[in-house]
């Protein structure tokens, strides 16, 4: 039996500001991505977010970010090495404490919006995030794209390598993702997005934008949290999977 | 024989900025207050301080502060308890993970700036402290004025109260700090500053500002990094304790 | 025949995340409070705001705060007054190249939150902000309490003293606010927000929690833009002004 | 008789850190680039350069940058275009109110750090930089490096365009400057700084690297402000120049 996590971006609101419905989407993912300050996420929310996780048994992951609050991490920065690492380290280990505190831990981490992006290419901040994960803790599950630099360094580095996929993103032949701004880059039809989820859990593939199906390898899902019925399609993607014979549970 | 601990302020840059001679600090005191990046402190300069402090055997604590840098968290702020609580535990944690990293941990909490000053009368915020502290380790010795509010309240949830004294500024026959702006708030004659030093260790004594000798019973000292000749102030302290007898080491 | 402004905050996001409905608000109100980077409000969303206001024809007032992004100007903070008297130039500065682009100017400050509230007794911190007003523009009018130091303050510094009342607050025999948290402090019965709104335009009362009327006398009435249904509740209050025959027209 | 004007960054503390004599430097340069809150630079810094640069009929500039007080505006961002020409304007905007105050006014625009290197090649951001000039005042002169994007989308969009040159750098044939970071890119030799000062200043060239002269012809000298022995380095720089016949004067 096959078996699939599911993970959403989570805690994302600031102070006044909130973005996520955490609390419903907690019922149906098996891994929180929390957001820990950088790009958001303030540390009552990041503790909220840690006590409903421990509580529905939900995993937690440090969504690491650059250090943008005014761009929500979607900026990309040319962050020198060694502040990229400690700043990741930062992150973990603040959400670190609320993770205990709940009864729970930081699990695995995954890099955040700009962050996420930079570092299926790039070498150098993608061995800084690593650096940072391990100056956490040299037993962290790192969350990312299949074929990026990051996993491909966490794997060389002793980690846990995880891999993700989108099924509300069109993919390219190559097996990447078309980029938003593209003509079809985003699934907005929940049926084709729940029908995608099912064959990227049982089968790893997915059709690409060719009409092509292609391979597609992956231990989780991401879902969306901050758009409109979110959580809706969250459960309908959780439901279909479950009867469709796919074991929905946390990678870590 | 009679032991003193010697606290200071460290890593209070932030970014480009520098503030204290962390290097030459770390060769004197045995605790080190760091910044955890609320008033003062950047992740870069979290590391490098944990690590210069362990290699040197200093003891780490976290300097934990409103989030104001603008104000370099001098500025006294209502904070509701939860986010104080919260954001306390936060900036522990973060700190933890570069102690840890380094090869030690973190060991006590002090308060910095308006905080401070705010948790030695203000139940709501002492109390609001003390549970950050909690949330992030229930063992943690907290560092602070004898008579605070926190420190009492640090011994109700039994946490260890660590008192401290200050060898440069003015006492009031209560045994409080004469505020600074009042005339002979701070002591500039650095012979003054040692002596007193050494009648606070041997004899947990000193001469208030009215003439009379006061008790000020305090495990620490705690010296200003931040002035100029403020190291070698320091290290003539440490030099004149030892020579009196007065074993100078960490109380954590 | 009587005038009335009405005012609301406005621009009260922050890069990713979003509070008020500006465009919507923006076709009810007279004068737009917009909020200036320290409490919410960035760059991008200040020239939209500016923009939106001036078609419409709506006046535009810096709403300046405490710098707290994080706690959304809501927690009073110890500002020494040269450092608040800079800051709310500052703010006052930044938003009016947005209006002065648009082809509007600032025509009015008003203090946010705990601010807002502060200068209501605060003396140095009343000078301060009006301190702040001065440098950026000696003639501009000030929006606050009836009775409040700010007000008293601006008139004795020649500038314009314009007050303004709560139609969804309850009021004290005093005339003063009844502090959120007690019991009904806000009314939420739409068509009793109505009434007073009328009560207050034209005949300058309203009644007390006690049950008697008092007289507030208010140049404009505070809409509030935040919560669920105020934009509904906005066009109820003008239309119902307007039929009364009150010109709902803004102050400056 | 040849004219240059020589310019300096200045305010650029931020709360209780300093990093540049701006007193000092203000009797020396003839144009200030005031850093104006996203670098560096608080409220109350601004206003006191703004009331000395006026008092000594120093010439006020806006020095913007990206939003990143952490990284001193020196890590690259990849800010979309909307969003960076409104915090170019929001800044020019918050440093015009001191101006003002202070009885002068901004008077040119120079963008810093990693913005500034960014918009030599960046044709969207150098774009966006001046698009936020023209929102805040489309008669500014813009401060560049010769032969940049921003001098020239500037000189298109009929701002005045001046160009400045380095002393203290090495010179490609090209006339680029050597990447900091490559072996002899700083001139270290107070000496040597002094010389191509003058010979920049009167004949409008400058020995490059390899030994060959090159032509940099640049309306403005800039002085680096935050490095030891800065201030004195200026002064002979400018008295240099001035006994060789060389006036000093603002280019605005």
């Amino acid at each position: 039996m096959t078996a699939i996590d599911l993970n959403a971006d989570l805690g994302e609101g600031f102070g006044r500001w909130r973005l996520t419905d955490d609390e419903q989407l907690l019922s149906v993912v098996t891994s929180a991505n929390v957001a820990c300050g950088f790009h958001a996420g303030d540390a009552v929310t990041m503790r909220r977010v840690c006590e409903l996780a421990a509580e529905r048994r939900v995993t937690i992951g440090a969504q690491v970010s650059y250090r943008d609050l005014a761009g929500f991490g979607r900026r990309a920065m040319d962050v020198p090495p060694a502040e990229l690492a400690a700043e990741v380290a930062y992150q973990i280990g603040a959400l670190e404490v609320f993770a205990r505190a709940a009864g729970s831990r930081v699990a695995y981490v995954k890099p955040h919006g700009a962050l996420y992006n930079r570092v299926v290419h790039d070498e150098r901040q993608a061995r800084a995030v690593i650096d940072g994960v391990l100056l956490a803790d040299a037993t962290l599950p790192v969350l990312g794209l299949p074929g990026s630099r990051l996993l491909e360094l966490a794997a060389r580095a002793g980690l846990p390598a995880v891999t993700e996929a989108f099924a509300d993103r069109a993919y390219t032949e190559e097996g990447t993702l078309v980029p938003r701004g593209e003509d079809g880059a985003v699934l907005t039809d929940p049926e084709a997005v729940v029908e995608r989820s099912v064959s990227l859990a049982r089968s790893g593939t997915v059709t690409a934008r060719s009409g092509r199906p292609i391979e597609v390898r992956a231990r989780s899902l991401c879902l969306h949290g901050d758009t409109p019925g979110a959580v809706e399609l969250a459960r309908r993607v959780r439901a279909r999977l479950e009867s469709a014979g796919v074991r929905v549970e946390a990678f870590a």
